[in-house]
Order: C-alpha cells, then structure tokens, then sequence
C-alpha cells in the first residue's frame, strides 16, 4: 500500500491537501494491488486507509493486507465519516474520476473537497522494470496468438470466428483476457476505425485489418496488422507502403524528451507527402499500461504506442501498430511481428 | 434518436430543465442506437441532438442518422457553445454519470446545471419485446456454449482453459463478446464471488463455479452453474440443496408489483432455516439489460436475475443463477440448463 505513497506526498503539498481520496480503481490497483472491482483508497503524507465491501473480503486480505477494511456501508460514505471524525479539514479527490453524485456524498460535512488532477497517473507514466516486463509478456502473447490464428484464415471465416479464435489463443497463451474488444475489419468496415468483428464473411480478394491486444497480469498490449486474401491491388500496396512509412518514421522519432506532438508530427508530414492528411483523422499513438489507453506522453522509460493510419470512405482503411518502450537512446520495439503487408493465398478445396 | 424522448418530457419538467445532456454511453445507444464510445446527446422536449467525433463519422451517419454532428472538439464544449448560442437557461445532466471535471467544462457559461437522476436508466428497467427477444438469444447462447464446453471438462484442465473455451463458443454461437469476464474457480477460489480465472488447474474430487454470460446485438444475459468432478461430498451436496431450494423461493416470489426486497427475503429466508444466512454476503439479483448490472426493481416486463449464493471462507462458494423475464402471471425462466450439481466421472487415460 506504501509502494509509491511517497511520490503522492508532493501533490498533497501542492494541493494544500491533507489526503487524497483515491477513488479510480485502476488507480487503487496500482497503488495497493487490490484486484478487485469496488474499492477507496484515502493517501495521508504518512499513512493510507483502504476500504472494500464484504465480497473481497478474503481477497482483499491478501492482495493489501491485514490492514485492509471491509464495509458494509457505501465506501464514500466509510470514508466521509473516517475524515469527520478526525477532524480532516482539506481532502482532495480525483477530478477526472469522481462523479458528480459521489461529490454531493463526500460535500456533507466540514472538509473542503479539492479536486486534484492525474496524481496517480502522473505516477503510471514512467514504468518500473517489473511493469515493463509484464508489459513484455502481454506483447508476446498477442503477436503469438496472432501468428497462429492467422493460419487458420480462409475465404468464409466470419470476422467474429477470427476475434473469437485470437482471443481463446490469447487466453490459453497466459493472458487474463483480450486488452479491448479484439477488431476484426473486412474490406470497407477496415475503415470504420473501432469496428466491431461481426458476421461478414472473408471474401477474396479483400483486404482485412485486425487491432488486438492482451491483458496479462493486469498489464496490456496492443498491436495492428493488415492482411490481404488473393492479390492486392496496386491501389492497396500503394496506400500501405505510406502508412508504413508513417509508422517508421513515427518510431525513428520517439526518444527521451520529445514531445507526443513531434512523434505525432513525423507521421503526419508522410502522410501530407502523399495528399493522405486528410484521411488521417485519429493521432499517432498513446500510452498504455495497466489500462489501454494511458497518459501519451513520452518520458524517460514511458510506455507509447504508434498509430498511424490512413482512412478512406468505402474503400477501407489502413493501419499498423506497435508496441515500443522508450529506452535511453531512443526506443525498442517490442512488436515483432512481420510488418510486411501479408497475403494469404487460398487454396481450392 | 426520438425512439423515448417523449419519455424524458416528464423528467425535463419534474426538474424544471430545458435540456438533459446526456453523457452516458449506454443511455445514448438505448436513445439513439449509436454503439460507439465517444457521443453526447442533448434531449430537448421536441427534438435531440446528438454528437460524435470523426473516428464515428460513418458509423453515426449509419446508426442514428443523417442529422448526427460531428465535432473536433471535446464534445461537452461542442454542447456547451450550442447552449450558449441559443441562450439555453437551464441544462440538466445525469449525477451519476459526468465526471467533476467534466461538470467544470459545463460550469462556464450562464446556464445554471441541474443534477438528473436516473432519467434514462428508468426507462430502461421496462425492456420492449424486441429487447425480450435480444436477450433470449443472449441466454440461449451463453447456455449452448456452457453445455459444450462442459464435455470437454477434466481433471487438469486450467481454470483459464475452461474460461477461454466458453468465451470462444459464445463468440461462435452469434455473441459480440462475453457479457463480463467469464468467472471459472475451482475448489476454495470458488468462496470469492469475483474470482478471475487463472492457472489453477482442476483436481479430483473438486466443486467448480461458473458464472457467465453473452452479450448479443448489444444485449446481455447471466448465469451461474456448478460441477463436481468425481464424487461430491455429503456437505457439498448438501449445501448445494439450500442454495437451490433458495433460488427456486426467490423466482418463486417473483411477479410484477412485488418489490426487491421480498424477492431477496424468500431467498434469505432458506438460508435462516438452515443457519447460513451469515455466509450470504452479497444480493439476490439485479436486472440486466444493455448493462450486466442494472436497475434492480421488479415491474412489469423489467428484468430480474436471481443470484442467491452461499460462500463458506477457505472451502468453497455455491451459486447457482438464472435470466428471468417478469411476466404478467410471474416470471418466466430463460435459462434452459440443468439446475441440477453436474458431477463430470474422470475417466482414467
């Protein structure tokens, strides 16, 4: 419970705030370990009060340890009465996760509520050795599920048959499950960026795109391929050899110090090269951790993710993605599956 | 997207509002049919307006229509400023759904901000036939896959195996994904409600817990079932028959008009007659819908699951749970599957 308590003492001052109520679970878990889904974390400069309810009693117990409480009251309203009783006169909150029905529970009695921005987050931006390597495991459990499922593809598998299959790979390869719903895009729905898998079957030629990832021992991955039944047209080959280009160029730029805005940059002058800018309609990359989607930007050891792309209306889209870590000279890609345009050539049967 | 706005004219006048922004996703696909993540409505007593970001352009022109807007900027400021130029004077939005610091961004112009509750998910605890009919088939899926991937069960096989397996087949059987993440624990894991599955692998003899569910065209569905692998134990079978004769009391007690709570005492009741009320830590059910967790009241059409469930620390938990419509006579149960403890005979290989 006190792993990173200590960095949290500098927003408390800056704050002028006595105790920071953690309410994000995502948060929590980083911060305790706690793995479960309903819990408050109230950081004091020198100690800290975790709270759940009697469903995680046990393994609250385990994962926080003998000091871990268990309610049987709302855990704002467990918390609210723990400040008025000693008499905590400034307490901040998380302002991008409390809600405003949770605020009115907490806004009852003397402390004045502070909202405090990104704390934990801030923190969750630069790994520790131990989160990289989680990270590492999570990468290799995705690019090998993908290689694998990607010999089963044929003309007539459904989108969802390949979703599901990857994500069962996933699953028996060690992760807790897929990172974010798995994407599975044939032919024009390429284009619709967050496109759920559905029953449209594989055609041939047709080019499909696949966004997946894993989550392994909390930690996540994420990565994008394209692969193309039969032939691909000149047009296909084409627009694929720029967004690679974009991503490349992305990745060359990533290093210590440089900003999500140059990185973004060197990706979108590629596209503006070839007249795509426009279809370019989502940035470069984020960060990723315990969740997905993270803090994006780039420090020292901070974990991002490349995401270039191309969009284009009734046509489909194109994309690559890679996970990389941000090492002392520049970065490491952790990806290593072929970003080669991969074309699979069925079979008569 | 004007499908219940007549519904939220009484909500809008109850609150003396001109407008509900509504910021909650599952609200806005209910309204609007839209199933992607970012979009915020603004529901006027005669007409609504929605908005997304250009990663939806497509699928919002597809989903809710040709007057779907889409902005570049954060969409609480896109809504903010078409309030402010129509010079809207009081905006209500939902507390349990926006954020502090989205309530901030809100909070800048003359438009005094009201606090909503519940408007939307109101509607929702009455499902439609068309909703009734999409979980139906969220519940027959879920079922088949249980059953299949019970014939593969044996001694060995990892928690996450089984778990995997399940999701796969759901997938196969139509689902979009798994409804929550697939609950398998075996042996004492079986006492915490929320177990994620892991690489725990099955013994013999051993009692194992799986609580599941498919979401299908957006829609969800929940169950719990139990297996023995060998012989069960006089205790297990035992405990097991309360669990169940408590579950059968609390559908039994099930008809429209009848509240919550009665339900959940018929349930608790049977565990006071036998002394285990103490070990029934959580509550009897909760209705579901978009949402695996929803409103829990019993109305007429709404639905309710029934969880009742026995958890002995350091031995084992019992649960056993179904999908249930409220019907005008009394409820109708979904779930097709044995209620009976399966008991899997390893075979000796």
């Amino acid at each position: 419970m006190n792993r990173l308590a200590d960095a949290l003492k500098d927003a408390l001052k800056e704050a002028k705030a006595d105790v920071l109520l953690v309410t994000n679970p995502i948060n929590i878990r980083y911060l305790t370990g706690f793995t479960g889904s309903n819990a408050l974390l109230a950081v004091f400069p020198d100690h800290s009060v975790f709270w759940t309810d009697p469903r995680y009693t046990l393994q609250a117990a385990r994962e926080v340890g003998p000091d871990a409480r268990v309610s049987t009251k709302p855990l704002l309203i467990a918390a609210e009465q723990y400040l008025a009783r000693r008499r905590i006169r400034r307490a901040g909150f998380e302002r991008e996760n409390l809600r405003f029905d949770q605020y009115q529970v907490l806004n009852k009695r003397a402390a004045a509520l502070i909202p405090i921005s990104a704390a934990v987050e801030r923190l969750r931006v630069v790994k520790s050795a131990a989160e990289i390597k989680k990270i590492r495991a999570a990468v290799q459990t995705n690019s090998a599920a993908f290689e694998s499922a990607l010999k089963t593809v044929k003309p007539g598998m459904r989108e969802a048959d390949l979703a599901g299959s990857i994500d069962y790979r996933m699953r028996r390869l060690g992760a807790e499950s897929a990172a974010f719903e798995t994407i599975v895009a044939a032919g024009e729905r390429s284009a619709l960026p967050h496109s759920r898998p559905g029953a449209t079957r594989f055609s041939n030629p047709q080019l499909v795109l696949v966004d997946m990832g894993a989550t392994q021992e909390g930690y996540t991955s994420d990565m994008t391929r394209m692969f193309h039944l039969g032939a691909p047209s000149r047009k296909v080959r084409q627009t694929y050899s720029v967004v690679l280009e974009a991503q490349l160029a992305a990745i060359a730029a990533i290093r210590p110090g440089v900003t999500g805005a140059a990185v973004d940059k060197a990706a979108r002058d590629v596209f503006e090269a070839h007249g795509l800018a426009e279809q370019f309609v989502h940035s470069t990359g984020h960060g990723l951790g315990l969740e997905i989607h993270e803090e994006p930007r780039i420090g020292k050891k901070s974990k991002t993710r490349m995401q270039p792309g191309v969009y284009l209306e009734g046509w489909g889209g194109i994309r690559i993605e890679d996970t990389v870590v941000v090492t002392a000279q520049g970065c490491e890609v952790l990806t290593p599956n072929s970003k080669e345009l991969r074309i699979i050539h069925s079979t008569v049967t």
